[in-house]
């Protein structure tokens, strides 16, 4: 690990974050991107252990609302995306009909994921009887078995999730959790009676990003996705997004109301109290490895990462201060503390190695553990140990508080990155410049600052919202979601209103 | 649920294995097989959470030992299996020069797993620039990174693992968990500074897959594989199989001892502590979701499963047998039990359902929990509970003594499977029956019996091997390692041995 401290040197400055975010990700050995396909990083275990700690939150979330956990096949026949493409060509055709004809950019939505997937049409030597694919998403596996399952009204609501590697053939610039080929998934697919209890499962699911989204110190915004972003075949998309300091959005969920859309296409029914058949009303709920992209981002530093302690693989990292003396006492030292925190269900390590103690600092600043614990000669005399927060302060501890304390010390530091990331994000979010508008021509009545993200009152047209994003370069992220900031005027009829957009570079 | 009582009904008896088997897999709600594409199961929730349990099993393992969970792409560009094929051909030639050069079934040897891989060759509507495959197990993925990992013997042993799913294009027939398409798979990978050290990791290996087949009752046989079943790139292979009730032998695990072969072909290298370059040497152990199919194969009866305590999803299923009077009480009661047992960390159910409880035992039956509690109207008079052994026996417990007992009762449905198990194999195996020759002309002194395995002392050759595998069309499993059964003659060689080889029809 002796390569660690000499990285140290090497990192970027944060405030440089397209040269800092890559090179953390690897100093951090998180992941390391020298496998030989462009977008897919093989996971070192101190990521992968971060990402599997990220799913027990999800999976305690999970079992507390009655989600059972299945595990679908990777490969998807061909038949199936024809499938759905027809209930996506079906459902722009309603569009272009009605609502917005004049909303350009419908032509921009994909046709499912057709562009974008991997297809397996050879097995060793011989050519296989049907096209498959690897899955992007699984609606297509996953609806192609729901009506096995689904008879009457007692089956509902039907509510599954797996955790699975999707993959998508991204021809974008890659970049570590944020944008990669294989891509590891959370997906929870429901089926409810009618459109209500659909529309109560997507509350439950807000409910559980912010809770788990708190439990990593990352505030987020709600935005009901504008129709245009839409994902295919869902009537709304909310998507979950951070912002991360470069001042791009990141989404790093969404759940999707399909109504019963996706029931139509794939014959989903249930037969209701009296007997009659009826379609299923259905909802998505997804997340992945960027939550992990998500912590890098928003709670690192110039030093390196800062781990949430709810998700930390480390939670306690402690350095015994090795003087030729009393070495093996201090050793002793550490050895009981280290098993009086791991009694306490804490994730512990004890740094041994024969090398400099400000080495070991800095290699344990880079991964982000919370909490460093100095155990050296004087210490023992006094009985205490010296605690270091990741987030900044150190101070000494007694012993026999220590089993109380380093929960403390650990909710100071989620608290810390929680205030700090809070903080952030309203330093990000600037509201829009006013727009003077002479007849045709529009322009901001001040320059937008590089990094930041806006919002503004809204109640123009999708053609009004089209212009402004060409305007200002930034993509509406869609209507906020339980915002706090009242009422106002929209920025382009001068229409009263409550309803607030955020405009922003996504990722 | 009601169609599990039906379904029992139907249920084939377990004599008619084949039969049995595939049905059982459905009832109990272990995969649905309805998915389209033939052997690609859906895991059911169930059936998936009994994986996950043994997968916990396996963790646990692999954290007491220092091996590390990594997850490596799924996708291995072609360049990498051109490289094992060149091992493979080098390690055949070689072969095919030295020990046994009569051994015509070097040809039946794949190079490697060319004739079993899916390709993908497209993405989107293009071509992609170089040919990948799916994953049929990762050395060639992993020993790509080793080179970046590995610089000196300070870095050795290198202990790592990871749980993915795995592909083969079976042209058999296939077989939910047994034979399929789409394998969830453990491997661990280890490298080491020579040969002695990589086979005290074999040796591990083998305490770990004994260990863990004792947590889940299944008796095992450990043979050294013969030569031509020895995995490609291998110096030596030990298969680690159970006896099915069809006299079939099934490998659950297999322990490879690479020596520096695939070192030479990855180029991992390493300096050693004179600073001269060496090659590492190099195991796998692998394990999968045949694990799933050892357990439903050799513990199941003709009312269905029977789960082993330690990976049982649900370990106690409580049924109240509700009455007008008291059905609350009896509720309460039920909640009280069932918390009560959770409490202790216990995996506990109350089927509240409002059918007969006879109809509740049969579907419990069939998914196998281990332990069903009873509780009525007469036993809240007495303070106690049935408790019923899925294996057999029911008996009143005070409900005082319930904590402690319970404990009790799960393990003595262990020792009962265990017993069982240990029974059922030595039934299986029989020694062969004398080889009479004449001349050219061997013949068994005895028809064999179908469904059984045959052991026999052994010191021929190759050559006699293949020859009395056309005889008995049966299989050499491999030399048993670490047997009792002393010393006897070969029984085609005469000579005196202490070697045992067994011999089957293997899945």
């Amino acid at each position: 690990m002796n390569n660690h401290a000499a990285a140290k040197r090497g990192i970027p400055s944060k405030d440089d974050f397209n040269s800092w975010y890559p090179f953390i990700v690897e100093a951090a050995e998180l992941v390391d991107k020298r496998y030989p396909i462009k977008g897919m990083d093989v996971w070192r275990p101190y990521g992968w252990k971060t990402m599997r700690l990220i799913d027990s939150l999800t999976h305690s979330q999970m079992e507390a609302t009655g989600h059972e956990e299945y595990r679908f096949p990777l490969l998807i026949p061909e038949a199936l995306l024809d499938k759905e493409n027809r209930l996506v060509a079906r459902l722009k055709a309603a569009r272009e009909a009605g609502v917005d004809p004049s909303d350009l950019r419908m032509e921009e939505e994909q046709a499912g994921f057709e562009n974008e997937v991997y297809w397996v049409r050879h097995a060793g030597a011989s050519q296989i009887d049907e096209a498959m694919f690897l899955r992007p998403t699984s609606e297509t596996a996953m609806y192609t078995m729901f009506p096995l399952w689904i008879r009457s009204h007692a089956d509902l609501p039907l509510k599954t999730y797996q955790m699975v590697n999707t993959f998508r053939y991204e021809t974008k610039q890659t970049r570590s959790f944020i944008r990669v080929r294989e891509i590891h998934f959370f997906e929870a697919h429901t089926a409810h009676e009618d459109e209500a209890s659909a529309s109560e499962q997507i509350e439950e699911d807000l409910e559980i990003v912010q809770s788990i989204a708190k439990d990593i110190c990352l505030p987020v915004l709600l935005s009901k996705r504008p129709l245009w972003d839409t994902f295919p075949g869902a009537w709304y998309t909310i998507g979950v997004d951070v912002v991360m300091p470069n001042g791009r959005t990141l989404q790093i969920a969404s759940c999707h109301h399909y109504r019963d859309q996706w029931a139509q296409a794939f014959d989903i029914r249930y037969e209701d109290e009296n007997g009659k058949q009826q379609f299923v009303h259905q909802t998505t709920y997804g997340m992945s490895e960027r939550l992990v992209g998500a912590i890098v981002g928003m709670h690192g530093d110039d030093s390196g990462l800062i781990m949430p302690p709810s998700i930390a693989p480390i939670q306690v990292i402690i350095i015994p201060i090795l003087s030729r003396e009393r070495g093996e006492d201090v050793l002793t030292s550490s050895k009981q503390v280290s098993a009086l925190l791991m009694g306490q269900g804490l994730r512990v390590h004890i740094d041994d190695r024969e090398i400099r103690p400000g080495q070991k600092y800095y290699d344990w600043e880079i991964k982000g553990v919370p909490l460093r614990i100095e155990i050296g000669p004087r210490d023992l005399d006094s009985n205490q140990v010296m605690v270091a927060r990741r987030t900044g302060g150190k101070s000494p501890i007694p012993i026999d508080d220590l089993a109380i304390l380093v929960n403390d010390e650990l909710m100071a530091v989620s608290d810390e990155l929680w205030t700090r990331a809070r903080q952030q994000l309203e330093e990000y979010v600037h509201p829009l410049p006013s727009i003077n508008r002479a007849g045709d021509k529009w322009e901001l009545s001040a320059p937008l600052i590089d990094d930041k993200v806006y919002f503004l009152f809204w109640e123009g047209s999708d053609a009004d919202a089209e212009r402004l994003e060409h305007l200002t370069g930034l993509s509406f992220l869609g209507t906020e979601v339980g915002h706090n900031k009242g009422k106002g005027v929209c920025a382009v009829t001068g229409k009263p209103t409550s309803t607030i957009i955020h405009m922003a570079r996504m990722y």
